[in-house]
């Protein structure tokens, strides 16, 4: 049976490092016979440029009927000034929802071979390995009312509405629980119920769903805390679960303690496991076009989906192989450039994973 | 004419620490001769055991008519299970928003006997020296309507509303500017105007603010980004300025990059200059009532006290260079304990910066 992937490049560097992700799943899918079938679409703000609409209709159609999504990153300066509901992100975030990805998985792991790279010292990051589930389609990201409004003595007032309901915070903290037990068996809830009602919320039903979970430890930690944490201790850590917005802020400080966040991949998934695979970082405008960007994040996003979606484990196993193989020969984009190593651009790296294929 | 100055020790560590700055305090009020009375009162979680609330009228209005207030700490597990309502938290809250202690000064300083202290790299860190001025009486901790309500399917749904209006940050803009003009002449705004319409706002109304400081540099950064960029480069920023929540994590996140938060005091001022001074690490329930924790930071927001609120800067400078001292003897309370240095208790900490006045 033929399976799809919808390829979403999108802007900045995501056409080029997405080039070099595709070339890897098309070897592989010759490789191991995979039958996968891929064709791409508009997001974004490219998406804007053609059609007028972030995420135009026939996106979102072949969306729904693929059985997962590559993309590579959304958003730039270009589209800063658009209004909100035409923005890049706005592409994102729609499929995001639209396709109930609530739960979007992203790994923070220090590469041996790059243990240079981090701003951390190495006994503070060496070995570090940690799995941060952020809740994707709900939280202040999507409630509503939100807006700018007239106050009646003439000033603006902007509002946005921070909201869960039990069963979404349930479904997000099975979600972290089942990770947990594939991993070192704790979960660490992040919150701000020492001022936020939602959060009262969010802890309770935590603690509701870790009865599910005998074998699984569950602690809670206010989020300053945990972002202070993160920085002195990070190794503390085995699954950290949050909400929308937490866990955007700190699922990127977690990346970047490793000092390579070029070669982080994530996950965000359904009910179903179907899901969409990007890179952790961004669309990186300053560097887009110059053949420079890291593709191993892309690459590694595709062996994900191989091993979550795809139902393809020894596909994914053999591209991560091959990615560090060629960590190991010493090829580094200039992100994660490092003395004695090889400096090469987004085109040659994807060369040498195909090679080490 | 006398100055009153109200302390309040609150929870945890908070007794401890301050009653360690309060010998300080009086030792330059002497020195100085400075006319200062001070007088403590209850809040927090031992205000809450005493009269049922976290913030008692008659500190209240003892706060209300201070000319400065001195703060310990607030919160630990043994009121987590209260009611939102009557949380130790409340209490600081209150004082806040009462008070209209709209802008709260975080710095975070690598000092330079302290610089092994850091989980970051000597080249990352070394001589970091930023400001962040976090809003502290708006956003998302006051926005109305707030609450868990029972959905019409039965289920529960926790709700918060983030909100600013234009004057709430324009004000805060102001005091990020004119702290610049007196440092780097450099704001970097955080935001989330990609996501919020309450950031959107945000942003528009810092540019408008920046146009009255053309002698200073604004820029904007994402909060996702900012997160990462304290962690890989945090010597970019000069002054940081952002909403209650944002800051919240940032701030901790930044004073923990020094390694040494229990160094780090802070200011929150309102529109007259009259203010709280706290250290910026929490009441540490953990290790209260063992005499180990570290007063520096409550000492050296005595010296903020002074300075900013007091109008005793040769007092404020005594006490700073009188810590500087304790220092260099080599002396450290056990969360900065170090190889080489002699290991002290909190109270031999306070004998040691009076002993150096
Ligand atoms: C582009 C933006 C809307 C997005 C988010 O905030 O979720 C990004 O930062 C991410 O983390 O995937
Ligand atoms: C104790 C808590 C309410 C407080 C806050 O979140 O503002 C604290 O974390 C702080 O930063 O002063």
């Amino acid at each position: 049976m033929t399976k799809k992937v919808l390829v979403l490049p999108g802007d900045g560097i995501g056409p080029e490092i997405v080039e070099q992700a595709v070339r890897v799943l098309d070897a592989v899918n010759d490789a191991f016979s995979l039958g996968i079938e891929h064709e791409s679409a508009l997001v974004g703000g490219s998406a804007y440029d053609e059609t007028g609409s972030p995420l135009p209709k026939a996106t979102l159609a072949k969306a729904k009927v693929a059985d997962a999504i590559l993309l590579g990153a959304v958003g730039g300066p270009k589209w800063d000034g658009l209004d909100m509901a035409v923005r890049p992100e706005k592409g994102l975030l729609g499929l995001r929802s639209n396709l109930e990805l609530f739960s979007n998985l992203r790994p923070a792991i220090l590469y041996p071979q790059l243990a240079d790279a981090s701003s951390l010292k190495p006994e503070i990051v060496a070995g570090l390995d940690i799995l941060i589930v952020r809740e994707l389609t709900g939280g202040i990201y999507f409630g509503q009312p939100r807006g700018i409004r007239t106050l009646e003595n003439g000033e603006r007032e902007g509002f946005n509405t921070y909201v869960y309901s039990e069963s979404e915070i349930r479904r997000i903290a099975r979600s972290a629980f089942e990770a947990a037990r594939q991993r070192g068996k704790r979960v660490c809830s992040i919150d701000k119920s020492n001022v936020l009602e939602v959060t009262v919320l969010w802890k309770e039903v935590m603690e509701e769903v870790a009865k599910e979970y005998p074998d699984v430890e569950l602690t809670h930690m206010l989020v300053d805390n945990a972002a202070m944490q993160l920085v002195k201790a990070p190794k503390q850590f085995d699954v950290m679960v949050t909400g929308n917005m937490f866990g955007d802020i700190l699922s990127d400080a977690a990346a970047m303690l490793t000092g390579s966040i070029g070669m982080l991949p994530s996950a965000s998934l359904n009910a179903e496991g179907r899901g969409m695979y990007e890179p952790c970082h961004g669309s990186a405008p300053d560097i887009a076009g110059q053949g420079v960007a890291n593709p191993l994040a892309t690459i590694l996003s595709v062996a994900m989906m191989l091993r979550y979606s795809l139902a393809a484990k020894p596909a994914a196993d053999a591209i991560e192989a091959a990615v560090s193989k060629v960590l190991d020969q010493g090829l580094r984009t200039s992100d994660i450039a490092s003395e004695g190593c090889t400096t090469v651009s987004t085109q040659a790296m994807g060369d040498a994973v195909l090679a080490a294929l």
